[in-house]
């Protein structure tokens, strides 16, 4: 089946806001098995959007519109929809009495136009807004579905997990189930030399590989009659993966990031992490921080700046300063050090470079970067040169200290690793 | 005149990557004062791509299609468009050398493929690529422009500045110039009510608000003979603005951010700066840190996330946690004291707060955050309760945080204001 997304807004037009909403759906839509050939984004204009709409409705099986549901008279994409399919917008009481609910609940008085967002196509089914007052709206328009959701992210992708994933579900015979591995430190391409023989010689479970910045995902997406058999049909090549990208592999996981899978080790190994950033400052330390629950392994982190600050939080000498630089193998591994010494911590990282635009040299350039990192007292120092601009190395060296640092937790407690999990 | 813009790319269709091209030409376009209707993503595939092309031919004036320029077989983008216009594909000496050139600079031999993507439409325009190997084209199809561009934003973008953005302007009778009031600590529903008159009032220039994360952006839009005469047009406008919204105007350049204005503030008086961070955990500096030049001014930073780092690194007593506990007005003024003392830095600014999912109570919900800023002994602190999840209260946080600390600044030193300037 086909799926094409209609995305509906002047501010995505003006190019105000990125469209975020179409990646999200495809994503969503190619998962559960639907090919999706088009994509389109209009304004809240009633002809236009008719006219798109119209030639969606002629190529595809479902069209997914987003956006438009608000409760201004811009808003049309439920009126210019309901008159396509010659429906009528009459009342509905059961959202009538959720935004009526949803207003109480924050002593709010609803304006007359809230309920306007009530008015649902005759026949059609009702999506409820747990996030919003814009309920979405399925209908039937001959063989195809015309589904419309709200344009804001958090009341769309709620309402997609929960209600509109199920409903599509049913539209196809059997489950489409998935699971993600995801890998660090392999190249794309090298990944998918990596896997090409399992790629093509292989229908159900389909392989899919994605390029992330710094990581590539690998995505095995089974059909069957159930989620049972359709995870019969996915363990077996999940398990090849990992005993061709071994290590390599930080999470077989969706909701798990390189960040959450670093703090995770720190945690089942009981370690305690503190940070050190030059170039980067401050970057790694938000990056870790914003894994829930971080607090019991991360203690505190350094932006060290300036020379002072490195010798005066971390104990550089000045001697290695003057002799090989700030930005040098030596004050890396010194940075490390000091810092474990100082903040008591099991694990230290510290990132020294030069970002840009300025302050290369021929010998020092833009985007040499060293890498530290300690591992009770195991200390790993590696020289990295990035491409791109200031904020592409500062990133760069962010995803690679995450990395440093997995392989060296690991590689120390190589008995306590991921295939043991 | 109208444009109309198409992304070609299978990676957009699945949901791979977000579709950034599209906001980015939207904008430039709406800048120069094209009106756009409709935006379609289409796959690398011959005849979707046509029929796409060819809809977006008979509604538009001026058709720009990005991606799908690639060495490829499955790039095909151009050979779609010129079979569309009836034009043949002719070996262009000029790109044939550019690619030769390309490949030589980097020791790299080019491959078969890669001559391909000298192959240029006859009669076409072609723009030079100065990042990449595949050239920009312009055609002429009856009344309407088709210009196809490379997907890759590090290509596309700097072509288009460069060489598209002096072609389309060509195609409309006098200049387009505008000039960005940027605005911070006023909700765009004030900022839209304050400007409502001038709004209603005028048609040249335009005035456009676009929110933006915690900021209201003001585009002043004038159409003229020449630059000179535009400007003249734009200038009693950013007057009036200036006058509204005083402080509150950060900027009124389009490259400057909040926090270059705030690392530009602290460089004009000569203030060195030092951060501490609890909730955000070294998100506010590393915004900071990505401001070139900022080492003059930013010395060191500490994420003090736990309470022993607070009581270790910022000389915050053990009777103020124990008291008030860590997110508390006292907590974050003692952070700002002790690291003033201990960094000898004459700025200070400091965030202590909940960021969740977990460690709210009633008293104390996740949300509350306190910012501390300390101007050369002068100490504010604030009180926030911001709204959603983990990632949105850090960056908040960080924004006010930054607010914050350009208010204290200025309000110390008043008499070197933005007025001034």
């Amino acid at each position: 089946m086909t799926v094409e997304l209609i995305c509906v807004g002047t501010e995505l037009l003006l190019g105000n806001i990125v469209n975020t909403n179409a990646a999200y759906l495809a994503e969503k839509c190619a998962q559960m098995g639907f090919s999706c050939y088009f994509q389109t984004v209009v304004g809240d204009n009633f002809e236009r959007l008719t006219q798109v709409l119209d030639c969606a409705v002629k190529r595809s099986d479902i069209v997914i519109l987003c956006g438009g549901l608000g409760p201004t008279e811009d808003d049309l994409t439920k009126e210019a929809a309901a008159k396509y399919c010659g429906k009528e917008l009459k009342a509905d009481d059961h959202s009538m009495e959720r935004i009526a609910g949803y207003f109480a609940g924050r002593n709010i008085k609803p304006t007359e136009n809230n309920w306007k967002q009530a008015m649902i196509p005759e026949g059609a089914f009702v999506f409820d807004n747990y996030n919003g007052t814009a309920p979405g709206v399925a209908m039937e328009f001959g063989n195809v579905r015309i589904i419309l959701l709200p344009g804001p992210p958090n009341e769309l992708i709620p309402m997609f997990e929960e209600s509109v994933t199920p409903y599509l579900n049913k539209l196809t015979p059997g489950v489409i189930f998935s699971q993600t591995v995801k890998i660090c430190g392999v190249s794309e391409s090298k990944a998918e030399t990596m896997v090409k023989d399992l790629i093509d010689g292989q229908s159900n479970p389909t392989i899919a590989t994605y390029a992330k910045t710094g990581e590539v995902h690998i995505r095995v997406t089974a059909k069957a009659d159930d989620k049972k058999a359709a995870n019969k049909l996915i363990k077996p090549v999940v398990k090849e993966l990992k005993a061709r990208f071994g290590y390599d592999i930080y999470s077989t996981e969706e909701a798990t990031t390189l960040e959450k899978s670093v703090v995770d080790l720190l945690l089942a190994n009981e370690l305690t992490l503190t940070c050190a950033e030059s170039c980067t400052g401050g970057m790694l330390s938000a990056r870790l921080t914003n894994v829930p629950g971080v607090s019991e392994v991360y203690k505190a982190g350094y932006v060290t700046y300036s020379n002072k600050a490195k010798k005066k939080l971390l104990g550089v000498k000045k001697s290695t300063l003057q002799k090989y630089g700030a930005v040098s193998k030596q004050t890396a591994e010194e940075m490390v050090k000091g810092m474990a010494f100082t903040s008591k911590s099991d694990v230290a990282v510290a990132v020294t470079g030069i970002a840009g635009p300025d302050g290369g040299t021929k010998e020092k350039p833009v985007g040499l970067v060293y890498i530290a990192c300690n591992v009770k007292g195991n200390i790993t120092v590696k020289e990295f040169r990035f491409n791109g601009n200031r904020t592409k190395v500062r990133e760069s060296a962010v995803m690679s200290a995450l990395m440093l640092l997995r392989s060296c937790v690991l590689e120390y407690y190589s008995k306590v690793t991921f295939g043991k999990k």
